[in-house]
């Protein structure tokens, strides 16, 4: 039963008098719970109970807080089809790709919990004490990654699993040792609800400190007054520019700044090589079209530029993205993206020497109709606009008179998640400079496939420089994602037996240590 | 020969028609040279050439790296006796001591060295593919870390040469491969300019491209033209809050913010434990007006706040501190700091409940008289200005009536970068909230001895949480220093042979890899 509640800490709480609804994004119809907007009151409970949370929650066991994470995930797929029908119903995503989500989502703080276990995360360095060193003598130095406090998370609308409620970034901070704060989504208020449950029961399960989670719903005004509490220490988003670039601003406009990471999404330019292009330019553009058409175009990786030099093989591979895209549609994540989708897109369709075929008209509801337009090099390079991303089932084809020209364009390119080189090895060492001028720019960098789909894993980095992210230095998929909530400690001459398992010369937790410069278990 | 030129890369350039001239603290007297403030272009041209450096040095191989850090402590050491009397005379601090700091100097350089060839640090994670893995294949991805760009570097005032122009800033965004550009500090503008020729010599034996390195002099207007240049990533500062702060802020509201490292002090709280305290009150006295003193208190770990419960054995630490630090004098870097210095700390005087004993007269010239005042920790716990740091030889004793009054005051802390307990191993046990306290805010917490002297190793964290630096995830001293001038990136299904040699699967570098989950050389 949905009740359409905060959860201040474990207990529900609808103190304030403002509401919320959900909506069906393909009828647009409301879903019948009303969802209470967290008040000021509400909000300051949640951060309290955060604090207070901290101080036990941070010197939980690595087990335990291991087992809390697994607890997570199994809570949530004991949700069943509740969950599945409810996630579908607020974002139009089809039941296939939901349960997919539920997946990663579930696969995701199992990984977390994995990585807490084995404990090297943790990046613990020893340098043992010289007494005898002369002119001084070295003291003794162990330093390790210790949690920060309160994170609050900002969900994204496009995965109402994976990147909300229990996402990458709560599982992270939790793994880490933090109290977390969600704020809810607005376009998916019920299924953060059950998740939010559903973290809740696995913190009772395993005996975790009250407040160690809380979830408040709400507008901007909520989120804000959220970043500005001088006892949050981090924050997580995912989602558009400009929302994260005000969250950005509003945590280093407060006296004490605190880190805000927000992976705000990119154009994700591909370069088409001539070799490779010429091998089958049919084919890949029918795979360029599924990749930009993926999800309705809804995913930060989603190709939104495609880059070549003037060719034959160019124009087969236009023309088959073209197909492939034509009489595409789907519903989109909610009202207001579909239409920021239209006005978007036709803006850049009216730019200068934007060219393009295939149906335009606005489909029913929030449904976005697929599309790709085409432009020159020389217009694309003079007009930054078009270097502006839409979110949506849509890309830019730019065509090049050659391969300077290309080299041009990369070289003009602004911070992106990923970039991608469609071509042979060959190709790669004949545009040297397309690749230099890519890898300064993206977080993350393909040969060839495509940017969509982006692995949970050790090696992956998703983000990237501005403006894909406002830190380019960290990731929020992956196990590296972690690092984002923690902070070094040095203890000189510590009590051994009083230093965190970590750090004691014996190593009881048996994690790997770099130990007087030597990397070791021992 | 002192010229009182820019250096845009090795061009000796003096376009400006403004100069700056350098004195000596001990007697105000003026260094003949003037010099010349770098001009709008030449600061445009510095960073044009650490863009077009950019492209060759990111690539050049870590030994070749390693050397031209080795050639700069070379150079650095062949300047010999000129260099240590003109920091000597640009700072008033003794000969010893700037012999001293520069061995610091070089050994940095030659650290970073050492991690650069060994080459680990690039930290490489390999997650190989797996082509049959259902429900779709698992991609090959390979991170590692890489440079980011032109780095800004100012110096600090109180490290003529560690903290300056090829101080751990310098050297740490070198190894990591970035250009960097020094904005000369203008308390030793001579000291400066023949590190920066040291620096320019070591890059021309060793073949370093054009650019590698720039220093550029001038005062606010010049490091704010730097700070905002849109090609520059990143920047690295040791000084005041103020001076942090407003780098911070300026960094943050570019169009595309960069990272800036502000390393800007604390108070460095000391608890003194009883059990401890009982032990020798009066060696410890003396040990703590030793650490106050040192360099005339102008360290960034000077322990500038003392905190104990009122006893006897407080008392007796009490006089010995006063009397350790009765007639201590020393002349203060410049005269702004020595101005600087009388006036805070005698406005600290001036708080309701803070007594002293002792002359608070000023003396002569740009010297510094030391001081200890003591306050009740109710007072302080009310007054927010008694918080703040005090640059320079002076101490604040906060007398408790109880440990609960010690917790709070624990409590109440901002961050710092270092925090120590005065302490037995009882004494730890029995606080554990102040140690918990502790721990939640500093960088570095020490049982025993004093915080002055930081060691420069692998396991070192000097930073802190905010106001101690602007960003508490990372060390301004240590080899962790390098990380802070990188970003991750991941190459997905990359060709072997054109992958860097870190992420080739036959290991070529012989670096240490997490590979599939495994540490592993192999």
């Amino acid at each position: 039963m949905i009740k359409g509640t905060n959860f201040i800490g474990s207990t529900p709480s609808d103190q304030g008098e403002e509401t919320l609804f959900s909506y069906n994004p393909v009828d647009g119809s409301a879903f019948a719970e009303s969802f209470a907007i967290a008040s000021t009151d509400e909000i300051n409970q949640a951060v309290d109970k955060a604090v207070s949370a901290f101080q036990t929650y941070q010197a939980v066991s690595p087990q335990n807080k291991a087992d809390f994470l697994d607890a997570i995930a199994d809570e949530i797929m004991a949700l069943g089809d509740k969950l599945v029908e409810r996630a579908c119903g607020e974002s139009g995503l089809p039941a296939g790709r939901i349960q997919g989500e539920r997946g990663r989502t579930c696969g995701q703080l199992k990984m977390f919990a994995s990585l807490v276990r084995e404990g090297s995360w943790v990046d613990a360095v020893i340098d043992t004490a010289q007494p005898d060193r002369d002119p001084i003598p070295k003291p003794d130095l162990r330093m390790m990654q210790i949690p920060i406090g309160p994170v609050v998370v900002f969900g994204a609308s496009n995965f109402p699993l994976a990147f909300s409620t229990a996402g990458g970034d709560t599982a992270s901070a939790l793994a880490a040792g933090n109290p977390v704060i969600v704020k809810g989504h607005e376009s998916h208020l019920g299924t953060n609800e059950l998740v939010s449950k559903a973290i809740l029961a696995a913190a009772e399960k395993t005996g975790m400190p009250e407040g160690v989670f809380s979830m408040v719903n709400g507008g901007i005004p909520v989120g804000q007054q959220l970043v500005k509490h001088p006892a949050v220490k981090a924050v997580g988003f995912t989602g558009s520019l400009r929302g994260g670039r005000a969250l950005f601003d509003l945590a280093n406009q407060r006296d004490e700044p605190i880190p805000v990471y927000a992976e705000m999404g990119s154009i994700n330019p591909t370069f088409l090589m001539p070799e490779k292009l010429g091998e089958n330019p049919d084919a890949l553009g029918k795979s360029f079209a599924g990749s930009v058409a993926l999800g309705v175009g809804q995913f930060c990786t989603n190709p939104g530029l495609l880059v070549g030099i003037k060719s034959t093989a160019l124009d087969t591979f236009s023309q088959s993205l073209e197909e492939g895209l034509t009489e595409v549609t789907g519903t989109m994540l909610n009202a207001k993206i579909a239409e920021s989708y239209y006005q978007h897109r036709d803006a850049l369709l009216n730019e200068e020497g934007v060219s393009h075929q295939g149906n335009t008209d606005k489909a029913e509801g929030n449904t976005a109709r697929a599309l790709t337009a085409t432009v020159s090099a020389t217009a694309f390079l003079e007009n930054p606009r078009l270097h502006e991303e839409i979110f949506g089932p849509f890309t830019l084809l730019v065509v090049c008179e050659s391969a300077t020209e290309m080299e041009a364009v990369a070289a003009t390119l602004t911070g992106q998640l990923t970039g991608t080189l469609v071509a042979t090895e060959n190709d790669l060492t004949q545009n040297d400079t397309v690749v230099k001028n890519l890898e300064q720019k993206v977080g993350r960098i393909l040969f060839n496939g495509v940017p969509t789909g982006v692995e949970v894993c050790a090696a992956m980095h998703h983000g990237g420089p501005y403006p894909a992210s406002t830190n380019a230095k960290y990731t929020s998929v992956g196990s590296a994602a972690i690092s984002r909530f923690t902070r070094p400690i040095s203890y000189q001459n510590w009590p051994d037996s009083l230093l965190p398992t970590e750090l004691q010369s014996s190593n009881p937790s048996g994690v790997w240590r770099l130990v007087d410069g030597e990397r070791t278990k021992s």
